[in-house]
C-alpha cells in the first residue's frame, strides 16, 4: 500500500504528487477508497459498490428522514488545487452538510460523496481529503454509502447527507420566528472570516501571536457542527425556528424575516466574539462586531424561541449540553427589518457583504 | 416571465442566450426555479428552500431506503454547454440515476439536484435542463425536495436518488449470481453508442434515414430506465442478480463475475439488436452486435436467475411487464471467465473498451 503510506507522513504540503490519479486509473482508486466506505452490517443492507446502498428503515423507528445536499468548487469555494490543504478541506465539507442537518434539530446518518476531479491530483490528496471526510464522519457516526468519482478539470465535490429527525419535535423551520421570541446564537462568532483572510494573507498571519493565528485559521478550517445542540434545543423548544451561519449572521437574520415575515432587533454588543479575534483586530485594526455580523462558515446555530435565557440554560444543562449559547436580541413585527443597536441603544448600519454565486 | 417565455419555445439551439445567470444572480434563480422543486405536502414535511429537506417514514412502510448517486461534468459525460441539448441532459442525467434504482428491485421517491454553472450559462438553458428532470421525474412521483446552485468553470451535475425497496424482497445484489443461472436482458441493445455517433458526426446522421436517425438519437439522449420491470423481477425471482448496463455489457458481465466470482457464457447471436442499428450498421458496414457488446448508456437491466425463459414470461405477463427480456446465455463457475460463442458455439473475442476515468 505504497499509497496509504504517502498519505499517512506528516507533510501534506509535500512535494511528493506521484502517483497521480491518472496514473493509478478510476477503478485502482475506488480500490484505494475502499476503507473509508461504509461495509454492509446491522442497518445497511448493502454499502457502496453495488447500484445502489440499502438501509434498513430500522434507525428510522420514530423517526422523520431528513436530506440535504451542497456543492463545493476549486475557485469559488476552496483555493487552487495546488495550495489546499485536503484533510481541512474534507472536513470542512462535511462540516457544512451536518450542520444543515443540525440546523433542523436532525442527527445524521449517511452519506453519499461524489468528487469531480483532474487527473493531475495526486493520490495522497484524495487520501488527505477522505481523511479529512472521516474525522467528522466518525465520530457522528456518518456512514460513507455511495458516492462517484469522475474526471473534471477542476476539483468539484457534492455531498449528501441522509439523517433522522424525531417525530416528537417539529422540525425547526426557518418560518416559525414569532414577534416576542428571543433571537440566540450558539458560540462565539467572527473567528471564521478572520481565519479566512490569515489563509489568503501570509504577511498578516506572520503579524499576529501564533495562538491567535492557529486559533483562527483552525475555526475556519475544521469547523465544529452543532449536531448535539440542534437535537437539545428541538427537544426543548416547542416553538422553535432555527438556521445555520453559513454566510453571515446578517445574511441568515434576512432569510429568517423573509421565510417568518418578521423583523429583528440585535443588539450588537450582545454578540458573543471569539477571544482571539479581538487580539486579531488589535493587530489589523478593525471592528470584532464588523467580523462577526459578516463571517461566513461559521456553522453556528442561530435559533428564536420565546423561553428566556435562565430557563433554556437549565434545561440545556439538564440535556448535559456543553455549547454555549447567548441571547442577542428579539423578533418584531417589523417585516423585512433587521435593526441593530449600539451599547446606546442607538441604531447602526451594517452591510451586508454576503457572497452571490454567478453575480460579478 | 420572460425568462419561461423563452424556454417554451420550440428552438433549443436558439441564438438567444440572454440573460445570463450572470445576469439575474444566484437568488433570482433560484426564484426561477421554485416551480420544479417538490412544496411539502402530505409526506413531505419540509421541502426545498429550508436547511434540509424533512420527508415522513410512511412511505417506508415494509420497506427499506435505497440510495445512489451521480456525477456529470462538462466535457467528460457530455459536450461543451455551447453544443448541448440541455433539456436531453437534464432527462438523461436523471435516467441514469433512476437505473441504478431499477437495478436493485427498487423505486425511486426523492431526487437532490446540485449543479456547478459558469456565470455564461443562459437562463433558459436552465430551465430546458430542469425541464429534462421534470420530464422523468413526473412520470415516475420523483420530487426534487432539494439542491444547490453554484458558480464553476464548467458545467456539473450532482444528482442523489432516494428510493424505497420492498423488505419482501432480497436486494438485487451484483454479488448473487451462481453457476447454472440464465442470463437475460431486458429490451434491444446497440442503440446509445450509435445514437452518441450521429450526435458527433452530423456527416453520418445525414447518410442515414431520417427515421433510424431519430430512433437511436433518442435511444442515446432518452433512454428509459427500467424501473417497473426491475421491481417485477426482484417479486418473481428470488434468487435474482442484477446490475443495469451504463458502461458496456461487456463491462457489466465483468462487474458481475468479479462480484458473484462466476463466469459467463454468451451466445452473441442471441443477443437483441434495435432493428434501427441493423439499418445503421448497413451504412457504416460495422458489426451490430459489436455495438450492441460495447454500447454504454444503455439503461437495460441485465441479470440471472434459475427460471426458464417461458416461466419468467409468464410470471412477468401476469405482472402486467410491457418490458420483453431476452435469454442470452449462462452463468458458469469459471472465475472471472466471460466467454462469447458465434452462431457456431466458437468462441469469439470482444475487446472491453469501456470508458476509465482519469486515464489518458
Amino acid at each position: 500500500m505504497f499509497c496509504k503510506e504517502i498519505a499517512m507522513t506528516d507533510h501534506p504540503e509535500s512535494s511528493l504528487s506521484r502517483p497521480t490519479i491518472a496514473d493509478v486509473g478510476e477503478r485502482e482508486l475506488l480500490k484505494i477508497l475502499e476503507p473509508y466506505l461504509a461495509r454492509a452490517g446491522e442497518d445497511l443492507l448493502v454499502g457502496a459498490g453495488d447500484d445502489a446502498a440499502v438501509a434498513s428503515r430500522e434507525k428510522l423507528s420514530n423517526h422523520h428522514l431528513v436530506l440535504t445536499t451542497d456543492m463545493l468548487v476549486e475557485g469559488t469555494h476552496f483555493p487552487h488545487r495546488n495550495s489546499l490543504n485536503w484533510r481541512a478541506l474534507g472536513n470542512k465539507a462535511i462540516a457544512a452538510n451536518l450542520s444543515d442537518i443540525a440546523a433542523m434539530g436532525g442527527m445524521p446518518l449517511y452519506a453519499l460523496i461524489s468528487l469531480g476531479l483532474p487527473p493531475d491530483v495526486a493520490v495522497k490528496d484524495i487520501l488527505a481529503l477522505y481523511d479529512g471526510f472521516r474525522d467528522l464522519c466518525q465520530p457522528y457516526e456518518v456512514a460513507i454509502i455511495g458516492g462517484d468519482t469522475v474526471a473534471s478539470s477542476q476539483v468539484c465535490l457534492s455531498i449528501t447527507i441522509v439523517g433522522r429527525l424525531s417525530t416528537y419535535f417539529e422540525p425547526a423551520l426557518r418560518s416559525r420566528c414569532q414577534p416576542g421570541q428571543r433571537v440566540y446564537v450558539s458560540g462565539a462568532l467572527g473567528g471564521s472570516k478572520a481565519g479566512l483572510r490569515l489563509t489568503l494573507d501570509p504577511q498578516l498571519a506572520g503579524a499576529v501571536p501564533v495562538s491567535v493565528r492557529d486559533a483562527l485559521m483552525s475555526r475556519h478550517w475544521t469547523p465544529e457542527p452543532r449536531l448535539s445542540l440542534g437535537v437539545s434545543l428541538a427537544g426543548i423548544c416547542s416553538d422553535l425556528a432555527m438556521i445555520d451561519i453559513s454566510d453571515s449572521l446578517i445574511h441568515e437574520l434576512k432569510l429568517l424575516a423573509e421565510a417568518s415575515q418578521c423583523g429583528f432587533q440585535i443588539r450588537v454588543p450582545a454578540i458573543p466574539i471569539m477571544p482571539e479575534l479581538v487580539a486579531y483586530c488589535q493587530e489589523t485594526h478593525e471592528s470584532p462586531h464588523h467580523y462577526a455580523l459578516t463571517s461566513g462558515e461559521e456553522y453556528e446555530l442561530l435559533f428564536t424561541t420565546r423561553l428566556d435565557y435562565e430557563t433554556l440554560r437549565k434545561r440545556l444543562i439538564e440535556h448535559h449540553e456543553p455549547t454555549t449559547i447567548t441571547p442577542i436580541g428579539k423578533v418584531t413585527d417589523q417585516v423585512g427589518v433587521v435593526e441593530f443597536l449600539d451599547e446606546k441603544n442607538e441604531p447602526i448600519t451594517v452591510v451586508d457583504e454576503t457572497f452571490e454565486h454567478f453575480r460579478h
